[in-house]
């Protein structure tokens, strides 16, 4: 008798490696097959069963669990004709989930296959089994947290080594943890599809990725994060979702950098560590930390899922039933312009008397409570540079405050960020 | 048809009643009975089907799980009685799972049900799921955390207010967080049982609960808290578990208070926050933070698990599979003599030059290096005050040379800690 699961792998970079190193120490778990692009590029892992044609491990009779570690949309078909043919999914490809995910969910339910996902989101901490498990008795207010290493890593070597942004991507290329364009890390786009995933299950609502608020981090410079921490704050990405006005079908999703308060946990997190925070009733808050990317702590979450399909894969229907899609309604979303945040403003000005106050005036027009108000030393120009803190206020209402102030072409507001 | 899951209840204290409050939102559960010990107490929650009668509910065939959150051991012979009807458990007992979980264990494989413990440590924090089936491919080296929300508020206290033990206790009594006899909590029994459990699935092997190292907080002093704070500690109250000299077999369990670098974050946990650290291979490292304890975060637990139950309840066998024990044997389980640490000492000796001297020569004559000694300003009495901070040495060199120091009958160590 043999009852090892079989395995079909699609590709074999980095993660791919590191869960078919891992599963070597599993004996009742056989790798039939490894798709990849390139069969003759070098490998740490000596590989037998390699192809280059993903269709055939999507629609080989001896693969019972596909695992997608390609990542990209490029492997949609691959994943579609799997489930068609009645194989589970593990897969790390939050692009994929995030933008195609309600498709998949929909085959698997129809074909009665599991998708499981742990990889996804947050590397090697495990966050999506216990929000559909161990957390499935709350009802959710907000999820919010550091969910891209590449960018976490970069802002704490600005911080850290008082350098420039272009600096510590240099630096984070070099040592392999940003990438030659590093566009998806660094404009956010990484951490939206993660969100994406998070408040999908955290709200139970399906979410359109386009309307997500992104914001990355190549604006925010060495002065902005020196000047808050000089205020008792750090910069983060932090990528979150919550409830708007109460209204459990209407949700706030963005991703953008934010002065987070030093006595928040979450501005503890450095390096390329992750972390994820969740509020809700009865929980109240819970905290996930741990390594967001890399060869193993990704493996780490890839093989867990693994092994749940192969506790229950000797069932004949019903896989893990917690861990399915249990919703197919979309959420509303609500734009950034109304929501309410308080602001970080760094405005360079003239260095003239009654700036400060001119200021403050067109806040009061629109309403806009100030926490504090800085004039800093002047800059090389003899500009003087003005930082504003503000109580929380409408996002429009800050945006027309800003156009309104930049009337005087000597004024102009060199960074607004939102504050935690 | 009639498909709901029917629970009862033992146990309708703060959690108890936490429970059933929560549980009113899910239409698919039906609380059948709840057994209590007197059935006049006046309780926030009106509930009908009260009985005194534990063993009713453990026999009552119209119950599908039972529900434990009474705690102590008296209810053991009632849980027993439950799986031997073929009902599965929920149970937030901490004390009778490290103590007779065995037994239990096995006798739920005998009669093919389940039993799920999240709430039993770390109140709402998901650990027991994630270590069991997320983090299932790892190979675990130490598990460590703050799982008592009672000591460590005391020491948040002491350290935020500058105040003595006792009265931080008393405080702790007034809101609530501690009971009128504190012992379990603050002598580190609820700890030890807590990280029983814990070294139980992390490292898949029996332990014998009354072989852990177990020492409390009540002989932290304000001086001792407000000393490691200028060396850049602060002292909390550590359960760890860790494999000894890499052998897997041989485990280092104990709780006991720590000196934790301010650099560490375990250090950030405050008031009655709980937070669970694991490292391993592949994952490397990983933290859970939330609450440790209280009415709604533990029914967050217990109702997770309820769930998780509900969704595989109409299984024939071998519901949830990943969760059930897969260990027999015991752990070998080291003395704490045998342990290598660093310590913390403060000691009292006279005011005479030579003093540091003689310290150094007793540490030298015993292989302990000192990272740090210092001799702090004469206290009312005009005895000198000297702080020792060793590298790392064994704990019965320690001893030994602590003798040797104390044999003037003027130098006594008045407190030794250990050192994370």
């Amino acid at each position: 008798m043999n009852n090892k699961l079989k395995i079909g792998i699609i590709g074999l970079g980095t993660v791919g490696q590191g869960v078919y190193k891992v599963l070597k120490n599993f004996d009742d778990i056989e790798i039939v097959s490894c798709a990849v692009k390139n069969l003759n590029k070098k490998r740490e892992v000596e590989v037998n069963n390699l192809t280059d044609d993903v269709m055939s491990i999507a629609k080989n009779p001896d693969v019972d669990v596909v695992v997608e570690v390609a990542g990209g949309i490029g492997v949609f078909d691959a994943l579609k004709e799997a489930i068609k043919n009645g194989k589970h999914i593990v897969t790390a490809n939050k692009e994929l989930l995030a933008r195609h995910g309600a498709e998949l969910f929909d085959l698997a339910k129809k074909y009665n296959t599991a998708i499981l996902y742990e990889a996804a989101v947050a590397g090697g901490i495990p966050i999506i089994l216990p929000i559909k498990t161990s957390l499935a008795a709350n009802k959710f207010s907000k999820v919010a947290g550091i969910l891209n290493g590449t960018t976490n890593y970069i802002l704490t070597k600005m911080e850290e080594e008082n350098l420039s942004y272009e600096d510590c991507l240099a630096k984070a290329q070099k040592l392999g943890y940003a990438e030659t364009d590093p566009t998806g890390d660094v404009e956010g786009f990484d951490a939206m599809y993660k969100i994406a995933i998070l408040a999908n299950i955290v709200f139970d609502k399906r979410i359109d990725v386009n309307k997500i608020y992104r914001e990355g981090i190549t604006k925010i410079s060495a002065q902005d994060i020196k000047i808050a921490d000089e205020l008792g704050y750090k910069i983060k990405l932090i990528a979150q979702a919550k409830t708007f006005n109460d209204d459990e079908n209407t949700l706030d999703i963005r991703v953008h950098p934010m002065l987070v308060d030093k006595n928040n946990s979450i501005s503890d997190i450095r390096n390329a560590t992750n972390a994820v925070m969740l509020n809700g009733f009865p929980v109240d808050k819970v905290m996930f930390v741990g390594p967001g990317a890399g060869e193993f702590p990704t493996a780490s979450s890839v093989v867990g899922d693994i092994l749940a399909i192969k506790a229950e894969n000797h069932r004949k229907d019903d896989v893990l039933p917690m861990m399915g899609c249990k919703h197919e309604s979309y959420a509303n979303q609500i734009s950034i312009e109304e929501t309410k945040n308080c602001y970080y403003l760094r405005i360079k000005a003239d260095n003239t008397p009654g700036e400060i106050g001119k200021i403050g005036t067109a806040c009061g027009e629109y309403k806009i409570n100030l926490s504090c108000i800085i004039q800093r030393e002047l800059d090389t120009k003899g500009d003087a540079t003005i930082i504003v803190i503000t109580e929380k206020c409408l996002e429009k209402d800050m945006n027309s405050m800003i156009t309104s102030i930049e009337k005087d072409s000597k004024t102009k507001v060199l960074n607004k960020i939102r504050v935690m």
